[in-house]
């Protein structure tokens, strides 16, 4: 690893916040944020989050599945707040939130989250490069990261990548449940 | 249902095609395609096949996981097919698949998919409304639509509103590999 | 030409679909979608056509008159389809046909179409290079690319780059007609 | 005639001048700037034009032939000056002319022209609705206006609103070369 | 004032934080974030700051000279903070800092800031309405706040609204200079 | 000074006129033209009058302020009138007024102004470069041009370049007041 990047980093070095005012191109027929945009501010914040934590360029690997429960409305304010939950050896995952309130304030509530992952990019060979390890901070955090393995399992089976019978966590998981 | 609207209605009704241009802005710093900017076109190719197979305007539910695997660069020539996969009640999966090929032709290579769910939303109610059921007409849309109930149990777990113990599809799914 | 790419093509190798939403930003006052904005797309689509035609990269050279005739409104879907009708040396003239229906479905009907032409342009040299034939295979792309050579008198008058008394194939047209 | 709207202007009434900065977003793969991209701005130039010249929302209705015989940089200025040439019943003729120099100045060239019309919308009933004469003023202004009637007959014939055998006009012009 | 609304709020209570990712368009020729373009946020998050502290619509009133002393690159990070640093009676002054890092992190330099402000205005009658006062939580902020008024003289005679003569803070602040 | 360029240009050689039309994306929650993006536009225009003026590249230096004291709305037609004030060695402080008028024309109203600085940049060094003198024609332009040093001082103070007490031109406006 490059000397200048620490072999660790704590989840508040990268942490990183993302306002949005909802424009009207950002709305689909009904004036409600379309949920691509939203999508594309959670790449954003995500790479941001992920480029700082891994010290390097990094290209999106991995969105898992996005909820969009609530409709966003033009006008409203939208606060991403980007986290690294864990590093493999090249990839790192981050984990976005959406938080939405009215222009005018309000109690932000949660609307959307998403998992993602990026993996760090060395700007000469661009080739995948090693990243720090990712120092937990606090408990909401850890909780965060607990189901990490897992969720890594879900990818790389819906992505042709893993069989179902080698997803070890997962099928603990199941099989727990007798 | 509305009476203009039948009952069920076949993939290719709605299928829907998209080809676009990758632009500078839709670059990130290495050249290539942001994945959010991608999910974006995603999600427009995908509503438009939601609407027109629901007969009625859409929102997005969700998004499964996307992978980027392969660098989309600056440039390339995308082409988006969206297909209905299955409908239940007031919503419906569609499956977009992504093919990419350099401006000056060549073999289009498949680079990225998704499964994306959308609701029906009535426009006098702004209620959701019942849709159309899905005609599969291949082989092809046979396989895809047939981990739909597993897709979904992964959807709702992952979402929070399923616990893992009631996913009937997804532990007989694991159990059976024994 | 290119060892790699062959002395004709036929229409329906660079076959061009195109699908867009009007979004608000597309629209003008009145709410319908801006005229230019619609060639833009159509630029787009054409480009694309031409590219895969030609195997290289092109330059938009013309756009024959455009007719706006009915309004197209915002969240509406319009089709772009565009098709290579004729290959001159190192330029191609393509047909681009915009059907639009509304999001929620219904028969979409024709809204517009151009004439447009491109020139391919040698990646190395940047200079005009020689295209593949246009291999036109049904009735309707027959009778689309018949008047090609007049639609090109018109073109090279209208910019100055013919004398109206050149232009054989017009005077000839005209003079039929007693 | 709306009464606060005279029965003529002057061409200089409604002039339009408009300066533009290509950016990355508006070229090309090989760094040009892309034909839609300027037919996009011709538009909006020619409409505020119209808009001027007739006190009303105005429609794009047809935009003639255009061509792009010199590519323009990223970077480089461009100017835009639209003019009325011709009013017809509801609609009118405007003249967009387009020049362009490095950012750092020099000589302006002309790049492009286009003649657009517009039909002129009456606000309460969206009909179209009756519009002042143009006063020409110079002999340029006269020149360009003089073949407006031609023009109108290839708009007609092209878009199949006019038989050939009808464009009086063109075929005077046409046979007057023996 | 609307009941819901306190007569006073900490500035910790509406500080926006917004992070942005330099992307082709915003750029000059150069490579470097136009000017316009940097603006243009610091605006969005002055207005989503102002409209916090207000619990309101607002509309940006003026915003003070902003200098660009250090380019800011293509594909570097820009986190604009906005905190309230004075209210007026129905209009609020809010300062906008912008840090500036590598896509890579490293430490974030400060390389704008400026002094703006908004005007509170009443959703139903869209008249200014009366807003909370900023309770200054620390040294650092009150030191922003403290020239506030002096700030406030130079905005009303540089647009013409106040004469010289009359500013009473600026008149006293150089007159002690001796 | 380059050999090509004079030295000095009359404020008529650089005076740039720029039309833009309100589109929807340019407006904020109440259909009014929002601060910021009229900002962009005037340093687009006021970066094209500077080029044009120093024969170079440049970079904006600073913005004073800018008032927004009448809403600019949806469909509106802005004009953006920028031209040289004063050169100082190697900067060039621009005006640039912007001129309102609805869609189907009347008469134009000014809503705002800004006064910018600008550095001419040498395309090869990077380097800030010499510039030419502006020669003052009208009467009109040299009201605006005579407290161009006042500005630049205040310009110094506010951003920390200059104390107050160094600023003899201000100092001298003020006491003169007694």
């Amino acid at each position: 690893m490059d000397n200048t990047i620490p072999n660790s980093r704590p989840v508040s070095f990268s942490r990183t916040v993302m306002t949005e005012l909802i424009m009207p191109d950002d709305t689909n027929p009904l004036g409600n944020l379309m949920g691509g945009n939203l999508m594309r501010w959670m790449d954003i914040a995500g790479s941001i989050c992920a480029g700082r934590h891994c010290g390097s360029l990094v290209v999106t690997v991995s969105v898992d599945h996005v909820n969009f429960s609530k409709p966003i409305k033009l006008g409203d304010v939208i606060t991403l707040t980007a986290t690294v939950t864990k590093a493999f050896h090249t990839s790192v995952e981050v984990y976005v939130e959406v938080m939405t309130s009215s222009f005018e304030g309000g109690i932000p509530e949660k609307s959307n989250h998403a998992f993602m992952t990026f993996v760090a990019i060395d700007k000469e060979t661009l080739q995948p490069k090693a990243i720090p390890a990712v120092e937990l901070e606090t408990a909401e955090q850890k909780k965060l990261a607990e189901p990490a393995s897992r969720r890594r399992e879900v990818r790389l089976i819906l992505s042709g990548r893993m069989k179902a019978e080698d997803a070890t966590d997962l099928r603990a998981y199941f099989s727990q449940m007798g």
